[in-house]
């Protein structure tokens, strides 16, 4: 008997992630280089200590974390985090507009499921993240690439010449994955004005917004009094409080779109994990000044990356903030073929470009993306050496 | 600006359970009446105490229990949890059989999403567990109900007739939600039969097993040395351990279904909890004794309701069993506004039939359910004086 298969499913690549473990376990190291793993989008370390003991109080002492918890989220991080959001971007965001989610993705697919259906459309900036694009593939709505240049920058006006009567979104992600670069605040106010004038909605995954190179507000999409009618903001606590296992994603959007939203999150996993909700509510009230730490730090690690690109020929930075570097390499290969090499020869798991293309985009064979979040800066010029040595 | 909306959330209907929950917020109980919620198919109380210390150990001394895992799940516990499944049912079932989810509507939704897409069907026997509805609804899957008799049995020859070529899977629940009653081995090897002869899917949905009145396999399906061939196995460790806030189903399908609900779940939610996958193996480890003694209570529970119905006129008790009592209700009254009702003149709040069947079908207003399983042996008394107070 053949597997029944849902064709949508047969037509979706399988997670990419998955192929770069493959190389991993398939790939012996030369000897005496130790792995660099470069290809990670999150924190290896665990959540600091301070917090990681209030969890195991809670574990213990508080009966809530273990139970069901309303669909959108307990109330007070809710509370909390409209707060934190009203102060960062100014402009009025009420905890009835905020939402949370068993992480980003969830943030993304539910808000797309509740814009979109078979047939439609959704607009996204390439070089994209892949699981944005398996969402749609698998929901039967087409990916529209909005292809950026040089400065891996979006151009409205190429997007608005690319929205027809099926388009329902575009989907733009700030501070970028896989690009590393931050979208100006004039740029994200004029794709929040493309998309009102065309009556779609503006999604901005923000996913890497506490280690943003520009001190205050990223963008001032909240400053409109009527910002809810288009534009949806997604967060992440993963980085931020290095709590990937824990699964904590947020959404701020409309009342009406979070009640649509309930519907999905209700069905697909009824609510957020207990010491999930408790450890993102107990950083934002106690971790302010420890992120701060955090983002110093891979603000360091980015200037080490720039700095060290630049000394290197060949390579050429494209883009560099968020975790990432996203970089034209300087081989004749197709950037599949480099990242194996580069793993077998010199120990570094970097991601190809075409796992963030679509198919066929030559772009992407010539691009690598490096997720250098957890290299410090003494590893990082071990990896320029590395890479020096590989030319 | 009108809300941007997929047409098939529009004919979504919202969450019941959260429509009981507003008339719990709008009523004041009658004076001197505590409330007996029995709305719920949940535990109400934490975790036993062995586990929590266990939980609080793992939050401060394993970092991985913070960060992400494979997709499908810890190799521990997906061996562990193949092993007692085939212990339990008999046959073969390997950890590449095996895989977590965020709770076990995850991993129905999971399983849906792999094998049927738009304009797709799928039986399901009625009544029916609303999020299973809710889903196919927002997948623009239709849901064809399978109609039950008195006893609540669905009928195969009855369910070959419902298929046809649009038909991708036959979904089951038992021990069944909302009926209570649990599906003889026999019957659901019609079913497996019946799946297989027309190249269909067999979900069964087998929350509640651990709860299931016969000692011994609940069925022998996995005994089938090709079970996986047209079998899908759906359990949850929300009411074994009370794991209901960390979020951990499970599924048993073939390697080649896992690949594909492995595109699902690493866009949806990416891993299980961490926290949530360490309580499931710990459980797995340590809680059998326990378990057998919650299984005992419920039993208990469900003598008592099985009794206290008998011996009340008007109210037909048509299934009782896992945490439910499914029964026809004596009054003209079509059954929510009754829910409605009851819990103003009683402070008894349970679920109206409306809410596991179709929409029009006229046997839902004649017929409650009542989730015994918070109710001890005393308070089920007490419903029952209630109950007959209010005739």
């Amino acid at each position: 008997m053949s597997l029944i298969l849902n064709p949508a499913f047969a037509r979706t690549f399988a997670p990419p992630v998955m192929e770069a473990r493959r190389w991993l376990s398939e790939t012996t190291l030369p000897e005496g280089l130790s792995l660099m793993n470069l290809s990670q989008a999150a924190p290896v370390d665990p959540p600091p200590a301070s917090l990681r003991q209030a969890m195991a109080r809670a574990m213990e002492q508080d009966p809530e974390v273990h139970l069901y918890g309303p669909v959108l989220g307990n109330a007070p991080l809710r509370e909390r985090l409209a707060a934190r959001i009203a102060a960062l971007y100014g402009g009025t965001v009420t905890a009835r507009q905020v939402a949370l989610t068993s992480g980003c993705n969830q943030a993304f697919c539910a808000t797309i499921a509740t814009l979109a259906g078979p047939g439609d459309a959704v607009i996204l900036a390439a070089p994209w993240y892949f699981n944005h694009v398996m969402w749609l593939s698998m929901s039967g709505i087409e990916a529209v690439a909005l292809p950026t240049g040089a400065d891996l920058l979006p151009d409205p006006d190429h997007a608005e010449a690319l929205i027809t009567p099926r388009t329902r979104a575009i989907t733009l992600v700030s501070p970028n994955n896989p690009g590393g670069v931050e979208y100006p605040p004039a740029l994200l106010a004029a794709f929040a004005d493309l998309a009102r004038r065309h009556g779609i909605a503006l999604i901005v995954d923000e996913t890497y917004r506490d280690f943003h190179t520009q001190d205050g507000p990223p963008h001032a999409l909240f400053t409109d009094p009527d910002w809810d009618e288009s534009f949806i903001h997604l967060y992440s606590f993963s980085k931020a409080y290095r709590l990937t296992g824990h699964r904590v994603g947020a959404i701020a959007a409309s009342p009406a779109r979070l009640a649509e939203i309930e519907k999905f999150l209700d069905t697909v996993t009824i609510c957020v994990s207990g010491p999930g909700q408790m450890a993102a509510l107990w950083g934002l009230e106690n971790l302010e000044d420890w992120l701060a730490g955090e983002r110093a730090e891979i603000l360091r690690r980015r200037a080490a990356m720039c700095e060290g690109f630049g000394q290197i020929d060949g390579w050429e930075l494209l883009g560099c903030g968020a975790y990432f570097a996203y970089a034209r390499h300087p081989y004749d290969a197709p950037s599949p073929e480099m990242a194996k090499r580069l793993l077998a020869k010199a120990g570094v798991l970097m991601l190809p470009g075409t796992m963030f293309r679509p198919d066929g985009d030559p772009e992407g064979a010539r691009e690598m993306r490096i997720a250098f979040a957890n290299a410090d800066v003494g590893q990082i010029g071990t990896l320029m050496e590395r890479l020096r040595a590989a030319l």
